[in-house]
């Protein structure tokens, strides 16, 4: 049984605790509110907050989170426009929160899926599919048996610098949800 | 009924010439090797090539092409580490074959299908999708029509900027099909 630490209470925060809870792993939340005060009692952390918070977290918790595997699930899109990514053209969120947090071993994962799609661990028919990028192959497999434990299908999609590419899959899935050409329950489903 | 020309005899273009075929429309294909010499004569020209040869058939042909809609299928990934993009950070290879056809209308797409999946119409027991992005609202939903008169689903995946994005997934979709994490007959499919 692995200890996991969740940091959010939204929508994708309560999908992915429902995955490990029904992997028979315990999952604590932390609120937002909570942040700096309350400790991370897990191995696994998932940060599963808005980029902008990614910041805050790192600086609050850098040194509890060294040793950890960090989850980094956040699409880090220009709400206003819709038309471009915050982080600098070639980076990623993950990028920049693997810098802030030097000790810890970041994973970039759930940002291409759905809240809607973790739940109902289907979309279109086909196995939700969890796509994972890192560079630390432990902490990698780690994420990755969690969420097969769960019941959903996990893939490994390369080191970290990968997340660059799953965050522009997100990206344009947000578009594509938000200009009503797939709904919050589709998207990008992965065929074997 | 439209008139299309593919360059290339590939599997992606034959794939792609089956589609519009099967919606009725004039297919002619021109040979790489009669690249400069064969005229242009469709409405709609697909560079169904290697990423590497668009600057050669833009350089032969940018006055055939001016005021046609040019559609680029390309995944300009480094073939030898398939770790990266060779295209420079944010661009994209469509971007770029915009600016060397200036008086074309662009459009990306069919790069995050695989030929299989063109020829079946189905992806993991969904509609094969292609995502069509690009700056010329005319050109698009030109693509757009022609795709679905084939009997596949298109959807507009934005403006041409949006090309990096869509190369983002095919990067990613090769990497998984060479680590067999996904087989050539799958990959992404798009659930609504």
């Amino acid at each position: 049984m692995a200890s996991i630490t969740i940091i959010g209470t939204g929508a994708m925060a309560n999908a992915i605790g429902g995955i490990f809870a029904e992997g028979g792993h315990d999952v604590a939340h932390v609120r937002r509110d909570e942040v700096g005060t309350a400790p991370l009692t897990g191995d696994v952390v998932v940060l599963a907050v808005p980029y902008a918070a990614l910041a805050g977290i790192a600086e609050a918790y850098r040194e509890q989170l060294a040793g950890k595997t960090v989850v980094d699930i956040t699409n880090p899109l220009d709400f206003e426009t819709f038309d471009a990514l915050v982080v600098p053209a070639g980076s990623s969120a993950a990028a920049e929160l693997q810098a802030a947090l030097p000790g810890s071993q970041v994973v970039k994962a759930f940002n291409t899926n759905f809240a809607a799609t973790l739940g109902a661990k289907e979309v279109g028919g086909l196995p939700t599919t969890v796509l994972v990028a890192g560079d630390d192959a432990a902490a990698k497999e780690t994420l990755i048996s969690l969420v097969r434990s769960g019941g959903l299908a996990a893939h490994d999609a390369g080191p970290l610098d990968r997340a660059h590419e799953l965050e522009a899959i997100g990206f344009l899935q947000l578009t594509l949800a938000v200009g009503e050409q797939v709904p919050w329950t589709g998207g990008f489903a992965v065929a074997r």
